[in-house]
């Protein structure tokens, strides 16, 4: 690699707020060096005239995809921050012109395994199939070994890692009844992206809380994929997401029954035990419900679990930064693996609270 | 009633949220006339010191509940806006000193009817059992002509109220399941009240959400015994309870199964018809979700109900502003009720959006 | 007027905050009908898909200005809360297919009565200069006795409300330096209007306070007119506003030096003075200064004055909510004049705190 | 230092936010060793008890001052983030008891060098007179080589640190009138600290804005010494501090006139070559006025400066986090100094946006 040991690293789709995750980890990356930054829209401005906080950094001017010559970026590893739709085409264009580039790709376009549901999902057929059969799934907690060999990997979404970090080890186990899963997740406003829509600005959203997207949300066709594999049997879970008047975070509130009588208590080991060696994963003691807060800013994600009073049942928490371990975090999570660095590399920054 | 038709009315604790909400109503109702406000440690001070929203009005000065000579107040109704335990003792004696007073209580104390399980949920014995016995359980929508003849009414607690009022409907047409409700309940933060507490600061409740008193929330005690008479058998329903940064309104996300094949049509349909005449509560058109922000400061509560991906389930949503609908609101609705006044008047406020 | 002696009246862009305000205070207002709600965009919706708070209420379906026989709608009065610019058009067809009809025109259009600063400030010629000779500025306080008599209104903008109620007394009593004003305006987002803006979404404007159009913002035209009427002499007030993370209010914190060695009690006698009978301004005891949430929702304005340690400089704060006193509560003030209604009638609702 | 080349610090007071911040910097530093934290209401806790954030990492248990053998706790440097009072007592002690400890205090106590303002300003005598008389005032900026050598470093206010940054190098210059300067400044409520006062709880201070202290808030005396020391002569401003709705930062909206006919341009170019070389002091091209968001969680102080309308006034804007530049960041950047190792080291974090 280049410039002392640094990774040439490019970020496509840097004027959205996973962009400007991406920028501010890297920034603090011992091994990467921001070799790229696009923005369409942007085309020809500063990182600094689309997001103040980098003012005292240099980066380099935001450029189009339209027109970029691949080859001669040089680059080492690109994370793809794109819309769905035109991520598929771009990533298909890249991974022609180039040779031994790897890709993080945040969209939702590279997570479906199955061709047919991913037409079901979104109503078209997938347009870079023979890609999509060579993606990894970049959960790093579940895939680990296979994302470090990968040349594609999917990074998760962030409603879906939360509940995945939550219930996968469960399901593995056996524990939970995959029949009576109840998700009730809420979701900070960055969630949202940052496209001009009337129903994100801040009077519509600030001063209180409501439900969205109910019984239909496209991030369902993830989480039964994920769990599906996790229980070896079909898993259709509840799954209803909200928005709360905050910048970062998501909870997951999430209703469970044990099997085989199973209690509280043993669901919280198995969980313990899963994440015991894990850097980013940490287990509250039995009873503890984790709140966003304490994970702002930071890859951590904090999970809970506390007994229900209604005999058999359990409630697990789990919080986690969407831009963080639910986005651009996780994708730098990947990278290090891809790139042989070490996992925790430039993602050591303990959580912002207040 | 002394003042050309006005009735006397006076407010035990008048310094907590619910104490000024009560003010605000009363102020701009036709046939109610401020005679007393309360508030211990305020006593002394006008309620423009206490809460400067007031400042332009003239308001009776704050005294102490401590050696108030009840006979002579010459009362019709008074509000008991006063902490859980302090409240018992104080109905007690004011009923016992006075004739003809209806009391409106906001606290818990009278709710439960049972003075068994009163005392397993709070930790000792009832210490007005004679007055709980007569004591009507003031949801108007449920309990109307008890209210009209009641010389006590027990005001619902917020999260109560607004799971009640979406779920008694279907319980009492035995359309649900009842071994199988999970409320996911969220309120902003007057929910918690005015006392000073670390976790209640700006700073520790802004940006983030998290869930509290997971797995054993008093209000469980008030939703038992208020399921279980509506389906008639013993209902135990998983509720959490968590705080959104906003100041207020209450969402209950309901996960439930449906009966006999019922359809989220169905449910929808036994809402509709019972709600009809009702000019609080609002069924919202099938798949429309509430939002918090749209009852702000009225007294309305909105319903929707969306079907759930999950075969035979549904996903009922309901909103509700905690200091109105869910507290104050309802009270001046049941003091409506007991002084004969028409049940809206006083509470047209539209709500404040955005 | 036709029924019931109720006046016929139609909103403008009643798919904008200011529209909504007007419908939330018009409809609990006793001598109103709501005849005519106009919002092109939005044409053939009902007001409930647009402001869902409005989902219980009879309301006229939103209809387009294209095409309208003004003369069979009927009105007796139109408040025009449209943008810049159409306003002119609209108002000049209005008036001249109309007979009788009363206007109270939101926007800026109206407000400047010196032609040649309206083209200075806005770089066009006034589109209907002739109205705008017989517009009255609608700031109830100074110009009471003209707006009973006028066919136009324009009533003020938020800010230039909120900074001439604490100054124009002042000004009027030659008892504060017109060389000396510095105006620090606070505002909350729904003063930048309901138009998808990437810079008022939630996340971009949360958590944090920025100041913005320093040195040039418009409003500073209205503010140097009112100004200069007030003193009777050329006033030029720095003025700075900012937006702070909040839907509703504005807080103006003045710098003023007094003039013959008045001292702030001087002040604020001739501020308590002017309002002494005015519903609608409340001035606080010397040395407390008023906060936007205590006037939320309401038509108040609260002002407050303190000595500064610099001798011979005052501080005076005032708060009002920009969505009522600052637009749609003036706006039915200035109607309330104009159809010879009662001032306060439907604006007597109590502020919204918490 | 014992441990392969890292400090062994300690942090008196690590309940409060300044004590939490500082920790997370600490745990960052590459130098530095948390040896110990104090917290006299949660001595035997846990620090993850008192902010779950840090359940991840190893921290020593919280411990009491009192009965402390400081002697024994072989520390480098302490950070004493005290409630005022208190503090002389616990530093005088400890210096007693220590040979060669370095000391960063982060409250007001010797930040006044004149023992009569002391007095005057906090209403009894300096309680570690001596003491004062060798501290050094820790704004960096300003200090850099005092603090090198210092043993008691003050640390100066996150009002103050604002407002000098801004107007320090002007005052230097004699580009501004002493006479003529107005700060309006706006904080996040941490500054406020995490005492449970009812004033600071969540629906006392959200939607909504208030000024604060008008005319007598303490930060003035050491505005006034700072001021005096750069203008070499008596310096007296107009302060008024506020509180907006949001967790970090503070901003200064100053307003100031020329001298000699300077123009915005030139205040621009003074502070553009003052900060030059400056690691944490960012000057923004004239006209582009600061947002608190773009610096929150990092070390950094944004500048702006504008023309103001009116002839020979310019509006200077300064944003930073008070939590970090403005209190913990700084104190770092102190012991950066008194310690010998690079100074921004530990403090490199970009900032938090959105």
């Amino acid at each position: 690699m280049a410039d002392a040991g640094k990774a040439r690293i490019g970020v496509l789709g840097a004027s959205g707020y996973t962009g400007a995750e991406l920028v501010r980890l890297l920034l603090r990356h011992p091994r990467a060096e921001i070799a790229l930054l696009t923005a369409d829209r942007r085309a020809g401005q500063e990182m600094r005239d689309v997001f103040p906080q980098f003012a005292p950094f240099a980066l380099p001017k935001l450029v189009s995809i339209e027109g970029l010559d691949w080859a001669s970026t040089a680059l080492d590893l690109i994370f793809c921050a794109l819309p769905h739709g035109t991520t598929q085409k771009v990533i298909k264009e890249l991974v022609a012109r180039t040779r031994g580039i790897r890709v993080v790709d945040l969209s939702a376009d590279f997570r479906l395994a199955d061709l047919a549901a991913y037409a079901r999902w979104y109503g078209h057929a997938h347009q870079a199939a023979e890609l999509q059969g060579e993606a990894v799934y970049g959960l790093v907690e579940v895939y680990r070994e296979a994302i470090r060999a990968a040349r594609l990997v999917a990074n998760p979404g962030c409603y879906t890692s939360c509940a995945q970090l939550a219930l996968i080890p469960l399901l593995k186990a056996q524990a939970i009844d995959p029949d009576e899963i109840v998700i009730d997740a809420k979701s900070g406003m960055t969630g949202a992206g940052r496209a001009a829509k009337e129903e994100m600005l801040f009077s519509e959203v600030s001063e209180g809380i409501h439900a969205y997207g109910v019984g239909h949300h496209r991030h369902m066709a993830e989480l039964d994929q994920e769990f599906s594999r996790a229980a070896g049997r079909e898993v259709v879970a509840s799954f209803t997401p909200h928005l709360v008047p905050m910048n970062r975070g998501i909870l997951s509130t999430i209703y469970v029954r044990g099997l085989g009588g199973i209690q509280p208590e043993g669901l919280h080991a198995i969980l313990l035990r899963y994440y015991m060696n894990e850097p980013f994963v940490h287990v509250l003691p039995l009873g503890t419900m984790p709140q966003t807060r304490h994970v702002r800013g930071s890859n951590l994600t904090f999970i809970g679990v506390a007994g229900d009073r209604v005999a058999g049942r359990a409630i697990i928490g789990a919080a986690l930064d969407n831009l963080v371990k639910g986005a651009s975090g996780q994708a730098v999570q990947n990278m290090n693996l891809m790139l042989g660095f070490p996992e925790a590399m430039g993602l050591e920054q303990v959580a912002l609270f207040p």
